[in-house]
């Protein structure tokens, strides 16, 4: 049976109405209450794991999943290896470098050397900050990172922004965008040769409907 | 000014009573739709960080926070320089491997060389199995671990374990106790050396009121 890997959080809603319109229905994971982790579609094609944005690819790295749904974001920072199928065009943020709005930084390049980043993305703040060749210090923290700048505890932070409103509740302003982010199709590589539980024939319907209903 | 990072999560209500009782009123955090991160007593003596259980011990080691409650668990697998000052009693819980209840094994000995390990707790994870002379794959997982064994992922997972009641659920068996884990009273070294903000005045409240309660 064809498993798929869905997101928690902010992709999941979204995911899971791409799949109902090619035909499997996983709705049952957003009703309130519901606390399972697994779940078998209405129709007995295929099997939905609910499980945290980053573990996403590891189930289909494994290959307990065939496909996964996650964003581009938790693929550049982990760089799993998983097929990259389909951008889905939903979740649309952004990995960026931000300050206290009063900092008077201008840009990135204007933070010293040594001095403070905080970020969940440590893999991507190194690679960008190496780019600038600008020796930082990365503080690695596993959310709330706008606190960071707040408490004094860093210069600077690198966090996805969608609305920018949690910017603006904290005072911070965006200097530069590392990269833009969407929902992406993941599979795992193996099954995806081998077009294991008719898996080819899904991907062409997801892809389809991704771009007949503009997602992508 | 005094600062204390408090951890989100389960230990959070038992955190904010502790400290009411020497005197610190962060009971704001604990109000419905209270989103606020950070938050000054009612005293005006001391401000409250509400952060990530794991962040907790990354703002007392860089000194932004000069006292810290957080899980045994966070301090065991993250090893920061901070100052253990205290077992404050609350938050039992242990690490432990579970493998699946129809699997089998007795003890974690039985486990096979370079069968796969899921756990949020890779580094105890290694630890333990290094000890045992176990060649084991850990697969790092960031949440919901028990979906290892049962989609076929993991033959075993080393997790925290307090009531016991979503092992059962899922049809899982514990093995071994990796540790016991309560909730821990953490200082900047520096702040506790120097006595900053009258630091030790709030440490010896916070040690003698935990002992009071029976709670340590």
């Amino acid at each position: 049976m064809l498993t798929v890997a869905l997101p928690k959080g902010s992709l999941l809603k979204e995911s899971i109405q791409l799949l109902k319109s090619v035909g499997l229905d996983f709705t049952g994971f957003l009703e309130s209450g519901n606390r399972q982790l697994q779940l078998i579609d209405k129709s007995g094609r295929a099997r939905g794991l609910k499980v945290r944005a980053k573990d996403v690819p590891v189930y289909v790295e494994y290959g307990q999943a065939q496909l996964g749904i996650v964003g581009y974001d938790v693929l550049r920072e982990k760089k799993p290896k998983v097929a990259h199928l389909a951008d889905l065009g939903f979740g649309g943020c952004r990995l960026s470098v931000a300050v206290a709005a009063d900092s008077g930084y201008q840009s990135a390049i204007d933070l010293q050397h040594h001095c403070r980043v905080a970020s969940t993305s440590v893999n991507s703040t190194r690679e960008y900050f190496q780019s600038l060749d600008l020796a930082v210090e990365i503080v690695h923290l596993s959310g709330s990172v706008e606190l960071g700048p707040i408490t004094g505890m860093s210069e600077a932070i690198v966090d996805l922004v969608s609305t920018g409103t949690t910017l603006k509740q904290n005072n911070l302003t965006e200097l530069e965008v590392l990269y833009h982010s969407t929902a992406r199709l993941i599979a795992h590589p193996l099954s995806y040769r081998v077009n294991d539980s008719g898996l080819s024939e899904v991907i062409e319907q997801l892809r389809s409907t991704s771009l007949e209903t503009g997602l992508s």
